[in-house]
């Protein structure tokens, strides 16, 4: 990781601990809610919301509710993604999955609160900085769809039930794009409209995003098939049974698909000019990790 | 029911049915989704954000969004509630309960997307309402809490974790002011913050909807003891490891209990005036469930 990010990240990981510092929640829920808070994501979605935001002028300080409210759905989505009745996982981010750790209830209700709380931090958010094109109800319904189920939530619903489907392109980019995409051009969007960005370069932001989001999901399944847990810090070859881009394209094929469509996210945000490098080398960052 | 209640019942069933129809969620989530907004649901939260802001002279096809988010919000919970991890419950509404008949990950997937959806409904009612007095973050921020941490969610953990604990007024209060208290004082607060209502008898209609809220939750407890299966549409007896106010003041002590709140509630929307008559009629109908 280069300056940029590993700042950035400290940025994030600050606010998370201080919030995780000053919850207010009760007994039992406490100690899941904060474990969940202070495990070592990459913070990737967060990192984009502010480098999106930098790219337009907006100083990523400024941006940190958002970009908290970020990571904070994709901890909800992905303890849910580890209950038994999902993917069953015994191993996230280097440590047990928090349903093994607290219990099935208190897992599934930490999910719950950090979905709901990321509501909470992406419209103050929007209070404190007042965006003249972007209107809250704009920005929180970019985050409803991102997340509910023509997003997240529908991709999650639609890969749980594809095992021994057919082997289809077109249905595993539709998963990938709900699951993985819909969040990482949420992030984005949010980071630039509360940026006061315009409509034009929204765009290109976004098709920066969802091509990047289709590479980091190819980038992990290829992870999935050449790492250990030890180095991956969760549990891998899970997709075993599962339709992925492994199985379409080959390891070989998948790397390529995945420097391809970072290609494509690189020429989306050519016009935001230099503002946007630390967009540009997250798009290095994400096809690197398989190189 | 009085005519009131039937045809803003119907008012917001219709707006749901409609909302069902036109939902664009992808199989297999689509038809748990559609099963759980068609469900046959008091809407007592609903109708309580309608008469709110009724009584401060809102339309009430105007606040149809925020009062149909309030029952998505309500439908989520008892999802949750009824998973096996939690209290393990068979029949909901007349019904099988979600997971019964979709399986866990479905109903899981399907609660949080309610819940996601309901800040859709509440943001895009406030961007049509725009209140002079109240900004969507405010608006939002009452719903966040209401259903986190410190609301329906905190409720829920400390509650399955209290079986067994010595019977304290207190801590039950404290469960049930969070498990059902803070969604009826956030739908009544979301139904008059729309509606422009002014600080000092948003307060009054706060008293009111804390009281009802706990009135109602002990009234459940009375029907848990003293109902059937048929007649409730949902499990009995399941209160028996719990602590409930009915095993804290017996049946007819609870029944006391129940009247007394409703009578504080009916005394803090006093100043309200005439407009009001909705509000008095619902506290009426929570006390007479148990008469």
């Amino acid at each position: 990781m280069n300056d940029y990010f590993t700042s950035r990240r400290a940025l994030i990981d600050g606010f998370l601990q201080e919030f995780a510092s000053r919850l207010g929640a009760p007994h039992p829920i406490d100690r899941p809610l904060q474990r969940s808070l202070a495990s070592a994501g990459k913070r990737v979605r967060g990192i984009l919301t502010l480098a999106v935001g930098e790219a337009v002028g907006c100083r990523p300080e400024k941006l940190l509710p958002a970009a908290a409210a970020m990571e904070l759905i994709h901890t909800s989505s992905l303890i849910l993604d580890d209950l038994p009745s999902m993917d069953d996982a015994q191993l996230r981010r280097g440590a047990p999955t928090l349903h093994r750790e607290f219990g099935e209830d208190l897992a599934i209700l930490s999910a719950v609160a950090l979905l709901n709380y990321s509501y909470g931090l992406v419209s103050s958010n929007h209070a404190t900085l007042s965006p003249r094109r972007w209107p809250a109800s704009q920005v929180i319904a970019r985050v409803v769809d991102a997340v509910g189920w023509t997003g997240t939530i529908g991709g999650e619903a639609v890969d749980l039930h594809s095992e021994g489907s057919t082997l289809d392109f077109d249905t595993l980019e539709l998963i990938h794009s709900r699951k993985t995409g819909a969040l990482f051009v949420a992030a984005a969007a949010v980071g630039g409209m509360l940026a006061n960005i315009d409509s034009a370069r929204l765009r290109g932001v976004e098709t920066y995003a969802k091509n990047l989001g289709l590479a980091f999901q190819i980038t992990d399944d290829v992870l999935d098939v050449v790492s250990t847990p030890e180095t991956l810090g969760k549990d891998v070859g899970k997709d075993a049974q599962r339709l992925t881009f492994v199985k379409l394209a080959g390891v070989d094929g998948a790397r390529k698909l995945s420097a391809e469509l970072v290609e494509t996210s690189l020429a989306a945000i050519a016009p935001l000019g230099p503002a946007a490098a630390p967009l540009r080398e997250l798009a290095t960052l994400v096809r690197d990790r398989v190189k």
